[in-house]
C-alpha cells in the first residue's frame, strides 16, 4: 500500500548542446518522484520536470495515497482526470507539432508522469519482495545492455561562462575527436550525431569523418525533423552504406514515408511515432523500420513492453530514445530493455553530458554496455544530499522549463526561431 | 529457481458436445505441469494433452531444472529448438488447416506448452512472494471476470452410455432450454452457440429462439469456420441485430474480410488469428473486430498481454477463447483478464461442461462472474487424489488425441469427414 507519494523538481547542469531548435540551456528541470509504502520502503522515479509535467505530477501524488502498490494496469486512466483538471487552467497544449517531443497532447504528458510514479512503485516492489525490476517484468533476456555513444554540436561553454570539460565541437574534426574520447571513456561502438544545427553539407561531411575515423562502427544521423523530404533523401543517398539508420529526417508521417519510399536505410524515429494513436498510420505506410521508444513517453516499462509487442508484431524494430536523464530513468531503461528479446540496435542515452546525478555511485558503461542488475528494485540508491542540493537550485532559480529557442538567442542575437523543414 | 518439473499426462470426461468437425469424445486428455522451486514451492499449469502437445512438453520439462524462476520472457526461445528436436520424429503438422484450433504450426504447438509452464511458475512466484497472479502481471484493474454461457448442440449421451445430466439438444427448443439452465445455475449474461452442426437455416432459428426467450442478452454464433462467404453474408443479414458479435463464420483471412465487408456485424476470431505472424494482413484487410485471445495459443500470460497492446494499439476488440480446461487453466485467464483494460466482451468458458477438475474448490460463478483471486498466485489448489485419479485413467486408457471426427464416426458410421465450407 502506497503511505505517500514525493514529488522534488530539480534543476540540473546542462551543457550548451546544439539542436535545431537551438541550445540547451545552463540547468534543465527533471521531477524526482518517490512512492512511500506504509511498511517504509521507498521506491523511486523520474521525468521531465518543465512546468507541464511537474503541475501534473503535484496533482496526481496524493491522489495516490491508499493504493496498492502493484495496481499498474490502471494508473493511466485513474491520472488522466487529475491532468484534465490541472490541464484546465495551467498546461499550455498551444505549441505546435515540431518540438523535439513530437506531437504535444495531454495524454503524452500524462503518459510522461505516470512513467515516473510505475517506475518508482517498480522499484519499491522490487525491494518489498527482493526482486529486480526487469523480474518483475518477466525477467531479463540479457546481462547487460549496448548504449551508442551520442554526438552533440557544442559550443565550448554557456554564455559567459567557461569552457566545460568536453569543449566546442562545430565542425567535422570537433565531432570525431568528441567520438574518439567517448569510445576511450565509455567504449560506446556505435555513434549517434544530433544534426539539423548546420547545413546538410558541413553535416554529412562529419558524418564522413566519423566514417573514416572509427571504420566499422554503425553511425545514426538525427537532425530531429529539420530537413525536407527531398534534403532527407540527398542526405540518405550521401550517406547510404555509413549509417545504421537515419533518425527522424524530416516531420511527420506522410514526409517519413516519402523519404522511406526512396532509400534502403532504414528510418527510426522518436518524433513521428510517440504514441499508440500515431502506430497504426504510420505503420501502414511504412514510414519508420525502427521505433526509438522512451519508457517516460509511453507511459512506463509496462507500456513499453506493450510497444515492444506491437513492433514485434509489425516487423518494426525497436531501440530507446533518451531525453536529459539521471540515473533513475538509466536505470529504469536498463531493466526494460533488458526485457526485451528483439532490441536490435544499442539504446540512446545522454549520461555521459550529465555531471550530475541524484543516485549514489552512478552508472558506469563498460564497453559501451550496462550491466543489467540483479539486485532488488532499479539496484540504485538515491543521493538525497544531491537532490536537495538540486532541488535548492531549482528554488532559487527561476528556470522552469526547457526553452532551447531561448536559449539560443542569449547565444546570438540573431537567431530566429526555426520552421521546420530548416533545410 | 527451479529444482524439479513435473509433467501429468490426465484424461477428463467430456460429453458428447457437436461441431463442425464432429462429436467430443467420452474423454479428452489434458497435460498439467508442475514447476516445483528449491524452496519446496510448487506452482501449477495445464494445456492440451494431446501427443504432439505432451511429447513437446515431456522434452521440455528436464531442461528447465535450474532456471530463475522469474525468466519468462526468454521461456518461448529457449523452448523451440526442443520442440524442433521433438518435431522431427513425432509431432504430426501435416493435418491441413481446417482444423478447430487454426493453423497448425510447431512454434503454435510450442506456445500452447510454454504457456503452461509459464503459468506455473507464475503460480509458483506469487506463492513465493505472495502475491496474486494479476499483481505479477502488473495489477488487477476490475474486480471480477465476465463470463459468456458456452452452448452447444449435443447428444443426451455418448454412444452406448447413458444420458448425462444436460441431456439432449439437437434443436431450437433444447438450446433455449439449456441456455435457461445456464443462466439459472451460473448467472451468464451473454450466450455463445457453437454452431457449423446443421445447416444454417436451423441454426438461424435457434438465434432467433434465444433472442425471443432471452431478451436483452448478448448472443453470439460460432460455426468454426463452417460457411461459405455467401452463407456467412445470409447468416449476418438474417441474424443483424440479434448478435453481438459474429464469430469465425468462414475459413481464412480473405474470406473473413469479404463478410466483413459486407456487415456492420463484429467478426470474432479464434481461428484465422492464432499467432502473431497473422495479425498485420488480418488487420490491415479488417478480416476481425474481435480477437478471442487464448493464453494456451498465444504462449501464455504476458504473451496475452502482448497481444492485448496490439489489438488496443488498432483499436481491435479483444476477448477470450476457451477450448476444454480445467480450473487451472480458467484461474490463470481470470487473472489476465483481470488486468486488460480494454476486454470488451464477456469471456468464453467450457467450465460448465466439466464435471471433474484437478482442483479444490473448482470456480463458482455468480451472476455470470468469477471473482478475480487476490491469494498468493493463481489461488487454487492442486487436488492430489484427482490428479492421481485422471493420470491413472489416462494410463488405462488408449485414447491419446482429442479426435472429433472419429468420435462422429461411432455414433453415425455415415458420418463422412467434412470439408470447409460445409455450407
Amino acid at each position: 500500500m502506497i503511505s505517500d507519494v514525493r514529488v522534488t523538481p530539480i534543476l540540473i547542469s546542462d551543457p550548451p548542446l546544439l539542436n535545431c531548435q537551438g541550445v540547451h540551456q545552463p540547468t534543465t528541470p527533471r521531477t524526482i518522484v518517490e512512492v512511500v509504502t506504509d511498511d517504509g520502503v521507498v521506491g523511486i522515479g523520474e521525468t521531465y520536470g518543465d512546468t507541464d509535467y511537474l503541475s501534473i505530477a503535484q496533482a496526481l501524488a496524493p491522489t495516490l495515497r491508499g493504493r496498492p502498490l502493484t495496481s499498474l494496469n490502471g494508473l493511466f486512466a485513474e491520472a488522466l482526470p487529475v491532468a484534465e483538471r490541472v490541464a484546465a487552467d495551467r498546461v499550455d497544449l498551444s505549441v505546435t507539432a515540431s518540438g523535439l517531443r513530437g506531437a504535444r497532447s495531454l495524454r503524452k504528458f500524462t503518459h510522461s508522469v505516470v512513467s515516473a510514479f510505475e517506475v518508482a512503485c517498480l522499484d519499491a516492489l522490487g525491494h518489498l519482495v527482493e526482486m529486480p525490476v526487469h523480474a518483475l517484468l518477466g525477467g531479463k533476456v540479457r546481462d547487460r545492455v549496448e548504449y551508442s555513444g551520442y554526438l552533440f554540436y557544442k559550443y565550448a561553454g554557456h554564455p559567459g561562462e567557461p569552457a566545460d570539460k568536453w569543449g566546442a565541437a562545430l565542425d567535422p574534426e570537433g565531432i570525431v575527436a568528441q567520438a574518439r574520447r567517448m569510445a576511450e571513456s565509455y567504449g560506446f561502438s556505435s555513434f549517434k550525431l544530433k544534426g539539423g544545427v548546420f547545413p546538410p553539407e558541413q553535416e554529412i561531411a562529419a558524418v564522413r569523418a566519423l566514417y573514416e575515423a572509427l571504420p566499422g562502427h554503425p553511425l545514426r544521423i538525427d537532425p530531429n525533423g529539420a530537413w525536407s523530404v527531398s534534403t532527407s533523401l540527398r542526405v540518405a543517398s550521401e550517406l547510404d552504406g555509413m549509417l545504421e539508420y537515419l533518425e527522424d529526417p524530416t516531420w511527420g508521417i506522410d514526409g517519413m514515408a516519402e523519404v522511406a519510399r526512396h532509400t534502403s536505410l532504414p528510418l527510426a524515429t522518436n518524433m513521428c511515432v510517440t504514441s499508440v494513436d500515431e502506430v497504426p498510420e504510420a505503420f501502414a505506410k511504412g514510414a519508420v523500420q525502427v521505433v526509438l521508444s522512451d519508457h517516460h513517453y509511453w507511459g512506463g516499462l509496462l507500456a513499453t513492453r506493450d510497444l515492444a509487442a506491437t513492433c514485434r508484431t509489425y516487423g518494426v524494430g525497436l531501440s530507446m530514445h533518451s531525453n536529459t536523464h539521471l540515473g533513475i530513468s538509466l536505470a529504469a531503461m536498463t531493466h526494460v530493455a533488458a526485457t526485451i528479446g528483439d532490441l536490435r540496435y544499442a539504446c540512446d542515452t545522454h549520461r555521459p553530458w550529465q555531471v550530475e546525478d541524484v543516485i549514489i555511485r552512478p552508472h558506469e558503461f563498460t564497453g559501451g554496455f550496462l550491466d543489467v542488475s540483479d539486485e532488488p528494485g532499479l539496484g540504485v540508491e538515491l543521493d538525497r544530499a544531491a537532490l536537495e542540493r538540486l532541488h535548492r537550485r531549482w528554488l532559487d532559480s527561476d528556470v522552469r522549463d526547457r526553452d532551447d529557442d531561448a536559449a539560443m538567442r542569449r547565444c546570438d542575437p540573431r537567431w530566429e526561431t526555426p520552421t521546420l523543414p530548416r533545410w
